[in-house]
Parts: C-alpha cells; structure tokens; sequence
C-alpha cells in the first residue's frame, strides 16, 4: 500500500463522496501533498511550479516500480452504490488511467472485464479479501499486488494480515468526520515496525514494514 | 500545553481509567517514549538505562521554565467521579508533586485549597474554560498558564481558543478506544502552523503554534 493520505483525526476521506468530490468535504487537502511531486505530475494532476524531487516524490515514485496488479475498492473506482444502472462509468481516470496493469476491482455487484487504454484492465471481483488477493496474485505476473484503498479496503486488507508494506501519510488536518482508517486495528503496531519521516511541505510519511519474525 | 501523548487513532487516554491505571487500558504506552528524558527521571518516574539528552528531552525540558500555574481536570488529578468521598486524596504524585506551582484543579465539586511539600498547592475550581483561565492568571505571578489535560480539558480548551502553543506527542500506536482529543476540533490546522520532528525513539514532536495574523 502506497500513498495512503490520513488526518490527524484519522480519517483517510472526508463525508459526502460525490462525482466532484472524490474525498467529499476534505476536497484536496489530503492529497496536496503530492500535487507538487514529479510523479503525480506526469499522471495528469497538475499543480503550481517546478515539481519536487524531494522526500515526498521518493515516497510516491515507489508506487508503481515492480507492482503487477491493483486491488481497490469500488469506492475508489466510483461514487454509485448498488447495482450499476449502466456500465457507461470507467473510473475517475479519463480512457488512460494512470495504472497501465490489471486492477481488481471489489464490489457486490461483478460487470465484465473493462479494458482502457495505456494496459490498464478492471476486473470486478465479488470475494473477501484473501479470496480477492488469490485472483490479484493471478493477474500480477509474478510482481507485487498494491492496495490501492480506500479506506475501508485498506481496512480490511490490514484486519486480515494481509499487508507487509505500508506507507501511511499523515497530513497534519482535523477532518472531524469520514471514513476512519484506524477503526477495528488495536494493537496493529505489535505486527509492524514503524518508520516516520516528515516532509519539508508538513506532512510525515510513516512507513509500517511487517514484522517477520512471528 | 506540553507533553501531550496521542494515539495514531487520536486518543489521549485509554479506556477504564483506575487508581492502578490512570491511562486505562493504555497502560503506560502513551508516555514511554518520555521515562527516558532526564526530565521525567529527575520527577521520580525512572526508566532504565541512560537518561536522554536528545530531543525528546529538548521537547520534555520544556514543560516547567517560564510557567507559573498549571490548569488539570479532574480527571488528571484522581480517578474519582461525582461528590469527594473524603477528601484524603491529594492526586497520583505523593506528598511533593513534581508542579511546584498552584495548580487549578477543574472540578464541579470544589473542596479547600490544599497545600503541598514544594510549593504545590492544588486550588479546586468550578468553572468554564475562560474563567478559569482568568482565576490561572492571577495565580500565575506574571508567568505563564499550562494546560495540564486531561484529553477533554485539552479539547474545551482548545474549542475555547485559549491555547497559543500546544506540543503533541503522536506515538504510533493504535489504541483502538479511550477518549478522543481531536473530536470537535475540525479545521483546527487553520488556527495554527504545525512542524513534525521525528525522535529516534519513534514518537513524533508535533509542535502546534497560534496564528497570530487574526
């Protein structure tokens, strides 16, 4: 898992998910952070300026390097709930999105396999997370499968004990209210050792590395 | 405010707080990353191994100089609720608090002044944040006022405004329940500027300074 922004309070979105607002009330703030990065950058977000090489971009460039497949949850893909009224909606990404591998899409509700260009194909997946982690691996080629969020996939993916690497960024904001990340998870740091290291721009990235000693 | 340990999930305190346990079923590990400080050591709490001189000493240090009263809930002081039973307890710290100052003691059940070894001297006040603040003033000699917590003294005090420098300690830690310090606060960043300064130790220094451009 890369990238994952959360709130001093938590909350790894804001309330009121909605085709303008991914993040409903939190807007962008919890992803400026990487605007300014080289690397969000050539993904099509733009921000003001010269792009930074800095510790934030050597965070989010280690996104993609040996990473075979995705796995998000269907919030992540799109703001419906329940069963697709048409299957006209491809994502937030435009017709190349930004991850050029397969993405394992989870939702109650399977469509056929969607292919965009640049190699990116969504796969829609009814399974647990182990269950959907076992068709991941399939896909992947051999590479890592990332967690691609959101907060309630990641969630679940970390109740299970299913994630080794994870890179938390923790953005100094009081949402008071969303989606919590940390909800369910006491005790976690006994499985993990935690790395943290501020950014110049006033987040921290915190890196948990999965204990393998148990 | 100094010293103030929180939660990855933002809790201040654990849940079932007793006389054995006053951080419930947090136990100690909101306040490990300070029983090294020389600090901490020289007020009778006594880690093991070589006292710190690094920065998590820089940041405990700075608690005492400068500050001429300190404000506390009740709850920081005792684990009593409602009416005194008697009025035997004198707080956790034994007959020569580590304060050295007065002390206002938030309670809605007041009880005499109690004069301590060390210049401490507990004043038992029922009153809102601003007004207590006031009667903090007038025993402050001209110093500075503490906010000593716990969690919801820290939370009223800061939903009132009344806190110029607030000096957090996030421990990675995920306490899964307890009482939250954050709750109610949205867009509380907007009134402070935030610098983060990661400690070898593993907790990170997050120093909140009031804007004073209002």
């Amino acid at each position: 898992m890369h990238n994952f922004s959360v709130s001093l309070d938590g909350f790894g979105t804001g309330e009121g998910q909605q085709l303008e607002t991914p993040f409903g009330h939190a807007g962008s703030r919890l992803m400026e952070w990487a605007f300014g990065t080289r690397t969000f950058r050539e993904m099509g977000l733009h921000g003001q300026g010269e792009a930074s090489r800095g510790v934030d971009e050597a965070f989010a460039s280690a996104w993609a390097p040996g990473i075979g497949v995705e796995i998000m949850g269907r919030n992540k893909f799109g703001p419906q709930r329940g069963p697709w009224e048409d299957e006209d909606w491809k994502g937030w990404w435009g017709d190349d999105p930004p991850f050029h591998t397969p993405v394992v899409v989870l939702t109650h509700h399977p469509r056929p396999v969607l292919e965009m260009a640049g190699g990116t194909t969504f796969h829609f997946v009814d399974a647990d997370p182990a269950a959907a982690l076992e068709q991941a691996r399939a896909l992947a080629g051999g590479l890592d499968v990332r967690i691609g969020g959101g907060v309630s996939t990641v969630r679940q993916f970390l109740e299970a004990d299913l994630i080794d690497h994870l890179h938390i960024v923790l953005v100094p904001i009081v949402l008071g209210r969303g989606e919590r990340l940390w909800d369910g998870l006491e005790g976690l740091e006994e499985r993990f050792t935690i790395e943290a290291t501020p950014s110049p721009r006033g987040v921290i990235h915190l890196v948990f590395a999965r204990r393998t000693s148990r």
